[in-house]
């Protein structure tokens, strides 16, 4: 038996125990003539002390350790005289009478602590030394313990975890396929699910009412910082549901993982806010609505004043930052560096200081006056002590723009505790987005998702008007999740296909197999998918979901641990009837 | 709101009450001027009553219906004149007031009832319709219900589940692996995991400790009945184990899975039998012991006796079916034809009837006497009645025949029953496999697999005889799962490789990033994997794993319901830069 105890189990009630542990050496100390060893595992450290200064096999065996060995360790439990109460096992310490080496270890790359003086990249490529630390463990308890909740939460209210499959048909829609050759069917591939959406459609249309699944998906998009080329995803559909029932069982899921998990009660109902109302606001269908500080807009009343900057703008708006009016030039100068950035993509920045005496400093003194700015003050809510930044352009481009400085001042400001959760749904997203490129227009959401009962009627006329019965999970300014209410009326389905400019046999080639499936008694049905890694990288508090799980890949979707992709062997490529061209024979390293 | 109850949830306390319901329709039939309507959902199905006389909207509306038609109905709650006893709902209906068609359906192309007129091929094809039968809902009931019980018991015994990638690296040793092109690294591929073995084992190397997950694993192999490419394996690792360790914990899971899903409940230790002794008595490595009818060896006393068939034989043996001694000349015709079928492999068979009245009848009297008939009667434990059945040969093939023929006794002595299940631990399995082709060592289970203490000197002289710390869970002659104490010291796994044939290139080329990690204070450790397909179907009585799989593929790797896998766009390939060549051109339809 390689262990009676954990590292994490000892205690006070514990001492004169003959135990034996096992475990990695974290740390040896010696102090006037004992050693103190840090034995470490997933469960604790224990302080094991050996008395070095006798001429024993032990004390020989002790001064081979190094750094990250794996030892078995033999021993009374005594009391410490100096205790540790930061750690759960502080009060004890294990006098050892034997030590057992299993396996030396290597000087790791990089120190095996909570804050580590190792890079990103050095820590993804020796990710398993990465995740004995701490912060890493800890996500990944998570992470388990949240998968878990899911799965009980959503087994207690009927919903039935089915898995769909991974080796499935490729389909020309949306984001690109990951494709995976058939050696059986020669010439035929298959592709990765980019999302079990039509399984899950097909599953309501078998009858089985409450599906879930958490479930790997993958596109083969251009990483971006915060993407993976596989992620994972809650993903969830019901039958005979309108868009309140969903939102009420998913308000219900999400309320019982912050309790779980994050120890928050949150008795109110979630806020709803439509999508109209998060961009004339917020600039953006996901708002940080932990604070407030909502967009004014001032476009009437600031225009036409011989201001070329405000008179040329589709939108002049602003934000109201509470006692930020004793702000240097140097702060402003700064904001309006921030504001410029290409990311943010604003022009300049036109700030109203409503100075503590009542009086107004302002960028723009020459071209507004005293009322003006009282005026402008009131519109904003602004006091005495407050400063009003705002921004002019191109409207959707502003907005963005607002958007971000209005995410920065929350910083500046502190309103943004990661641990305060502010969740609100998005809802009444537009049907249809306008494509200026292709000139048509592009379902939002996707193209079974079902347009509100009193827009039907403008879907010939006005199209771009139309909402749908979509939403967002939205929480502290991160989209966790969304979905749909799908039509599952064939009419209105061919509709739907005109409108998004198919022709009828495109509408056939593409989604045949599931109309058909719909004739056979599709049931009303809708639901949601919400982005797993996300949401558990929210909860952990960590700014990327790489951190949140266990092999991620690179941004060019390489594991630079055990540097995947690679070539392949000359005669797995003639088996499944392919040749590299072009480049991709250079890159691929000879065999 | 679509219902205010299930079609599954109306009791006898429920009547009077006005409800709403929906789902499809099952059943229709007129009676007396009224029309009875099964509806149909999930949970269960509910009798409606429309009084079909009435000229009105109602009577005209359910004139209307069809078969699998969904429908919305509100009505009154009424206890049943004549009771169905069989079903929860059977002691009312609901007196209905109001119908409303929520969408039609075409006649479906097979009955979805529990005893279908649809064959496998076309129930496949339209899977969506095939999940609507009662079988097929119940088997992916037990899933969901079998995996979450796995994931409560696993969690509460320590184990996180941890998710491993799904793109991972190719490795040219085991079964084939299915790739997918990188089209960010062109001429470079992932392979989908055949198993996350390297992945769990750093985790152990990363201090994890306990970690299990259910994933699914792909193997790109020629499918026979009951394989399929993408299959889900319950996987499992523990580190400071030994192989007592990991049977008891993983015995004490199988034990909950018994009692929570089949309500069984198991009190004794599964048996525990070396891999010898299975092959010896049973003549496979996963026998079926609901039954015993184990293997008497008579090589020696039945050769040398002038009947060339035994004496030229490698092996002579066979098993006594008790209360057998009456079977025809017919009956042994039969037996004679089975154990000739290329499946089986014999040759022929000889019998030997022990008749009630303690004489013999046999098809060896000729060459044997009453005597020696005798002498094997008290060998097999045969008594007045029996009947031992003998099979000669070349050994292995021989044992393996005779496995067939005790099965085949075993199913028609109705020895075999479903519902009765018999774990047993084999253990012992040899470390190596010789191959006469290659004229090498295979390891039996996979390089890091590791050797009994008490063998290890065999492994220069007489690496066959090397016995692995290895072990299969065996139930009901069907092998669940399996696994092994992995290779931590470095020394030994650099002669393992060594015994395997590899050079010290092939071994670092092929394993070099896993021993590399091992090199950082790799534990002791140990794992195993189940077959949660295979173990699902055993629980839920059905013959094939396809059954209790949602969308499965057949015997191509087609799924046939969307006509996967399919070609893809020029496009598509241009941007993998791969080319289709041979017969991979003609077989992809054109675009």
């Amino acid at each position: 038996m390689y262990r009676t105890h954990t590292c994490g189990e000892l205690r006070i009630s514990d001492v004169d125990k003959s135990v034996t542990l096992s475990g990695w050496v974290q740390r040896v100390r010696n102090l006037g003539g004992m050693t103190f060893i840090d034995l470490r595992d997933r469960y604790g450290i224990t302080q094991l002390v050996v008395n070095s200064e006798a001429e024993d096999t032990l004390s020989q065996e002790v001064r081979n350790l190094g750094r990250e060995y794996v030892v078995q360790v033999t021993g009374k439990v005594a009391e410490r005289s100096s205790k540790n109460a930061k750690i759960p096992t502080g009060e004890v310490e294990v006098i050892t009478d034997g030590i057992k080496i299993l396996n030396s270890a290597d000087l790791p790359p990089f120190t095996i602590e909570d804050e580590t003086d190792g890079g990103e990249e050095l820590r993804m490529k020796y990710r398993y030394l990465d995740l004995r630390r701490n912060p890493a463990r800890r996500a990944l308890e998570l992470r388990h313990k949240m998968a878990l909740e899911v799965r009980k939460y959503m087994s207690d209210e009927g919903f039935i975890e089915v898995e769909t499959p991974v080796l499935m048909k490729s389909t020309p829609e949306g984001a690109r396929d990951f494709v995976v050759p058939s050696r059986m069917n020669p010439g035929q591939f298959y592709a990765l699910p980019q999302s079990p959406q039509v399984f899950k459609q097909l599953l309501m249309v078998a009858g089985y009412d409450r599906y879930f699944q958490i479930v790997k998906c993958f596109r083969d998009e251009d990483l971006r910082a915060d993407r993976q080329p596989e992620f994972t995803q809650i993903d969830c559909e019901m039958s005979f549901v309108d868009q309140e029932d969903v939102l009420n069982t998913f308000e219900g899921m999400t309320k019982h993982l912050f309790k779980t998990l994050r120890n928050v009660e949150i008795k109110e109902e979630f806020p709803r806010m439509p999508f109209a109302d998060a961009m004339k606001y917020y600039g953006t269908d996901k708002p940080d609505i932990r604070f407030d500080m909502k967009f004014v807009d001032i476009t009437e009343t600031a225009s036409g004043r011989g201001f070329k900057v405000f008179d040329d703008a589709e939108y002049i708006g602003g934000i109201c930052a509470k006692g930020c009016a004793g702000y240097s030039r140097k702060d402003l100068d700064k904001l309006t560096d921030f504001v410029k950035r290409p990311q943010v993509g604003a022009k300049g920045l036109v700030y109203v200081k409503y100075n503590d005496d009542g009086s107004f400093k302002t960028s723009v003194d020459k071209f507004f006056s005293e009322e003006d700015f009282k005026a402008w003050a009131d519109e904003f809510g602004a006091r005495p002590g407050d400063l009003i930044l705002i921004l002019a352009g191109e409207k959707k481009r502003t907005l963005t723009a607002l958007c971000e400085l209005r995410l920065e001042m929350g910083n500046r400001l502190g309103l943004r505790d990661k641990n305060k959760f502010s969740p609100l749904w998005v809802v009444d997203f537009p049907l249809l987005e306008w494509d200026d490129e292709t000139e048509r227009y592009y379902a939002m959401h996707h193209p079974f998702t079902s347009p509100k009962d009193e827009d039907l009627e403008l879907l010939d006329a006005n199209p771009a008007e139309v909402r749908a019965n979509a939403y967002d999970l939205v929480i502290n300014g991160v989209e966790i999740g969304g979905g749909s209410i799908r039509i599952h009326n064939d009419v209105l389905q061919q509709k739907m296909f005109k409108v998004l400019g198919f022709t009828e046999q495109e509408a056939e080639n593409q989604f045949g197999f599931l109309m058909n499936a719909f004739k056979y008694g599709a049931p009303p049905h809708g639901g949601v998918a919400f982005g797993f890694d996300r949401w558990v990288s929210l909860f952990a508090g960590v700014e990327s979901i790489r951190e949140v799980i266990a092999f991620p890949k690179n941004n060019s979707g390489r594991d630079v641990m055990n540097d995947a992709p690679s070539s392949i062997s000359k005669a797995q490529l003639e088996e499944l009837m392919l040749d590299l061209k072009g480049e991709a024979v250079k890159k691929a390293t000879p065999q």
